[in-house]
């Protein structure tokens, strides 16, 4: 390899054999043509191939991610990405956080074999215009605050899914809505894919882990804490019987304003495995909520009624 | 097979094995997961596979498609499925010819391998909204008349890629526009298929082929000869010297007009492979129109100053 290049590579030492488990760091790859090679040939070889895609900024929900997709294939490819298309004109693709050394070092030594970290060039280039839609699921929730971005999360995973043909994808449950387009994208279009929903890591004071709690100062970062704790409130309402969403509505509302600082945009009862909204909990029953501590905006929900 | 099944099926003998050619007509698929199995296997097995995408009604510009994938590969797959996505409420979905019959003994006789004809309620079950977007290169030409048509056909081209993972795919340069799409929709969401453009075909007196042609009378057929002819003579004055767009677009307009009852609907000249307009014939220049004749809508285009 070309020491000038070698230069522009992250200080970790990654591999060229991605079987040689452990030894080294995960194999480095950012050329869609090597990641399809890579991903292609082990299943002609008999193996299993699961694949994670992140936007990097990895923390502990990523890497359960990439634990269970270890425990289920025979290889891993995460990959880090950024994706220009989902974020909206106001959102923050510029500020959203990056650290592709320390990405890697984390996924040596969680045991993944490739990582596919492409350029916004490779995946964007001049002259690119197609893009995937999902219709209604993608314009309630977060889609009101949020118009094009799943539009632009089902034409990434779509376009990481044919670079990368693996058996098996993994998604964090904490993004509901999104495992929600990205199923339905998947059996509309018949991609050969089996999407994998993985539970959400919460801190140990219970905060959904996300990339963006880095942007919560001391005091946000309390007052964000009201969230998770309305989501459990509202469990432990379930679970002593209470069946009514407005009163359990009401209550959670209660809880997050009481941290004072906290705007809610959606606070949303919907059907298990769906968008769509129910006035009781007679069943399995996720509640999906986002809000604005700040200037942060965060999302978290809960399954409750199983 | 259970003896009601083989009722339901045509009455053209079909076979098991894809590899015994020409003993049987084609083998007939209607399962997605079956069709699937077949390309994978075909491929795995070290076997090239070719795709053509029709909406039956095959004439020769189909079976050509069909005769450069048989000498480019080792499996060919032809499927049969009218879209209902590409036509507009008030074009001819319904009234669009369909002889499942004839179109299978035709491609008996053209040697292909497997069929697949999936139904309308498989392709699109109920709580399907997926829809894939090429963007402004669906809105111009056919795109202004008609204006969803593009969305659907890049989104069920793109659904039978997922379905038949072929190593090629076959489109007639007839549907100009199309291919367009296609390669564009391929490339950015990276699909890996090679898209191969074929020939236009045309019968004797220059009437380019479509399964629409039966929908002419005998004064409306002769009145359409004018379009290919009008393309004739926009070739003739390329020749001949004449650059400019103007003066050639006259004379095609002026050649059509003495046809009588053919309204054209766009007549544009495109920088080849593009769709972009150009002025002056400076490179090679794909012409292509639109026009009614009666109640028949027909397009057709030529390459010139190659």
């Amino acid at each position: 390899m070309d020491e000038n290049l070698l230069m522009s590579q992250p200080a970790v030492a990654t591999r060229r054999d991605p079987f040689d488990r452990g030894k080294f760091g995960p194999q480095l790859l950012t050329e869609g043509e090597a990641i399809r090679q890579a991903v292609v040939r082990a299943r002609q070889a008999g193996k299993s191939v699961g694949l994670v895609p992140t936007m990097g900024a990895l923390h502990e929900g990523h890497l359960s991610l990439l634990e269970t997709a270890r425990t289920e294939c025979d290889l891993t490819v995460v990959t880090i990405f950024v994706n220009p298309t989902q974020f909206g004109p106001h959102e923050d693709f510029r500020q959203y956080p990056r650290d592709l050394e320390r990405d890697l070092a984390q996924l040596g030594r969680g045991g993944c074999d490739i990582v596919f970290a492409p350029t916004n060039e490779a995946m964007y280039p001049a002259g690119y215009t197609t893009s995937v839609d999902v219709g209604q699921l993608g314009q309630v929730l977060e889609g009101e605050f949020r118009p094009a971005h799943f539009r632009g999360v089902a034409t990434i995973v779509l376009k990481l899914f044919q670079l990368a043909p693996a058996d098996r994808a993994y998604f964090g449950r904490k993004d509901y809505q999104q495992t929600i387009v990205v199923r339905q994208m998947v059996a509309d279009l018949n991609v050969p894919i089996d999407i994998r929903v993985c539970p959400t890591i919460r801190e140990s004071d219970g905060l959904a882990m996300s990339s963006r709690n880095v942007y919560l100062s001391a005091d946000d970062r309390r007052r964000a804490l009201s969230l998770s704790r309305s989501l459990r409130l509202a469990e432990q309402l379930v679970n002593e019987g209470q069946r009514d969403v407005a009163v359990i509505r009401a209550q959670m509302q209660h809880e997050i304003d009481a941290a004072g600082g906290v705007q809610v945009q959606y606070l949303a009862f919907v059907a298990d495995g769906t968008l769509t909204p129910v006035e009781r909990i007679d069943g399995p029953t996720t509640i999906a909520l986002a809000a604005t501590v700040g200037k942060t905006r965060l999302i978290d929900n809960l399954l409750v009624g199983k």
